[in-house]
């Protein structure tokens, strides 16, 4: 039995944040003290986590001292004015930015996949992009049998990936419509209601977006092959939650569908839905709030040798984001290595 | 100056025809005698068409005498049961539903891709589906001068494309689920209201549904090339109108971006958006009720040799079904073979 320990949450009040105190309603995580942090905006909210009433202060430098993990998830901007110090104070950060994924000396973890890797960490770990470790789930379990030499992915990703105010723009604007007025955008780049496009986080002088980006880079290095060929278009649509992947592989050698399929079942955190691709599959609307990462319409894909498609849907509030963050704590719990071992290893990348 | 000709529109109260109608409006087509058909149910509904009201008739097989276009969009089972009198009693028709498009007899013509096709009718000319018809106008432009061997398409189709009904389901699922009402599901397979799944039109024994199977064996046909292998995932999407593919290439040979971005460019019919990929692209909300496919985030994929990556959006209704139809019939008249020219050529496939 692991001692319990004083977590600290910054962001406690975003999308994620509070998927994440519901979270901790659900899971045994061993927590003595727990301290929810946020903006200075957001600061004397008052938020109940397993039976007790807490008020939410504003994160700042000073926020963690006897703190044991800090999870951080409230935009890159905040993991990396605050990590560091938070380290320092002897905290071991899970981060769910992508502030610190690509740096060689920070593991990029989803347990389920890579969990060894926590004890590399040196202060920090970082949880993957969203749309990336729903991706990663299902391709881990195929590709440790059978190497893939290629995914082309386009997603299908919900508003509440861009954070709450995403959430109450479509809802909003679909109010709006509906009532013959004009629309108000804000925290998306364009309307999305009854709409969607291809653009999610920056562009890229490549003509990729950041977003793109970060799943071709993120897929790699939790897989440990930089070897993967990825294209990536990543799409916002008008849905609440979880995000959806439509997925076309290459694989080095024969991949039957039926074999896939008893792969991604024996794969924990994975549910295979519909037996050969038919009569069933996954959707956002009936999985939102769900933990595992579902996978349908397995099917073989006969424009090339050794193709398979497939289509995948995940909550990306929870095993997106909250869910994946806790697990990777879990982890490393079970694993003892809360402490730093050995501040010279080299990282996988 | 053509002779102006009597034409019936099967389908003049569905969604595709009463956009068909408007473009009557918007296209000096030379119609001498116009004679609106649909189902029982809708018989009787009147309809203003260039200046002229007209009742619309139930659509029989007796309905086609003196008619020299039929336009049918009613569904493959109408056009099943009424072509065929149609052909015999003079006329030509133009079909919209997918019950001859694979016929050897019959073209398969995106005007602007394989107009001479038309030449080579037997009483019957087929319309391509609507992800088809987008797909191939940006296909051709590039593949006739750079082969492309294989295509992942993944697509975002409007409810529109399932016809009024679903157009109906979406407004009124979002008013239900906005009230905290329960939703109503009939047109479609699932709710669409803030929702989306991998399923249009029926599942077939290999996994595929038939919507995706159609754009693997339209998209051959019309471009004449057999070789070409395509992967597509069909999802219906929350949108009322237009639908939108995120589109993988790999070319025989090195395809620029901007070489690729000259060509579509110079394709009739073809709006490229975003010079680089960025900061523009088109958007389904945008582009309801404009004629041209859109195409941008033109860019190099990297994970495969000569592979480029882009995004297409066109108006379902109008290029997509009623425009091309009447293109066919322009291009038809303008090489002047309205009547059958030789009734034992043979087809393309």
């Amino acid at each position: 039995m692991p001692r319990e320990l004083n977590v600290a949450v910054v962001g406690a009040t975003g999308a994620v944040g509070r998927v994440f105190l519901e979270i901790l309603e659900q899971r045994p995580f061993p927590i003595n003290h727990l301290r929810l942090l946020a903006s200075k905006r957001s600061a004397g909210t008052r938020v109940s986590v397993r039976g007790q009433e807490l008020m939410v202060k504003e994160a700042t430098l000073d926020s963690f001292d006897g703190v044991d993990i800090v999870f951080i998830s409230a935009g890159a901007g905040v993991s990396r004015q605050l990590a560091p110090t938070a380290v320092e104070k002897g905290a071991l950060v899970i981060d769910k930015s992508s502030a610190f994924r690509m740096a060689p000396t920070v593991p990029l973890v989803i347990p389920e996949v890579n969990g060894q890797d926590v004890e590399d960490h040196q202060g920090v770990i970082a949880t993957p992009n969203c749309s990336t470790i729903q991706l990663v789930m299902a391709l881990h379990p195929l590709h440790r049998v059978n190497p893939i030499k290629r995914v082309v992915v386009d997603t299908y990703q919900s508003a509440s990936g861009a954070g709450g105010g995403a959430i109450n723009e479509l809802r909003e604007q679909t109010r709006a419509l509906s009532q013959g007025k004009s629309v108000t955008v804000e925290a998306l780049p364009h309307q999305i209601a009854f709409n969607l496009f291809p653009h999610i986080d920056d562009f890229l002088p490549d003509g990729y977006t950041k977003e793109e980006e970060k799943m071709m880079a993120e897929t790699r290095k939790v897989l440990h092959d930089q070897t993967i060929g990825i294209s990536a278009t990543c799409v916002r649509v008008p849905v609440y939650t979880c995000h959806s992947e439509a997925v076309h592989l290459e694989f080095e050698n024969p991949m039957d569908p039926r074999q896939a399929s008893y792969l991604l079942n024996e794969m924990p955190g994975v549910t295979v839905m519909g037996d050969s691709a038919v009569d069933s599959y996954p959707m956002p609307w009936d999985l939102a709030g769900t933990d595992d990462v579902y996978v349908g319409r397995i099917r073989k894909d006969p424009s090339i040798s050794n193709g398979l498609a497939m289509w995948i849907v995940a909550d990306n509030l929870r095993k997106g984001a909250a869910l994946n963050a806790l697990q990777i704590a879990e982890e490393v719990l079970s694993r003892d290595c809360l402490e730093i071992r050995s501040p010279s290893a080299s990282a996988d990348v």
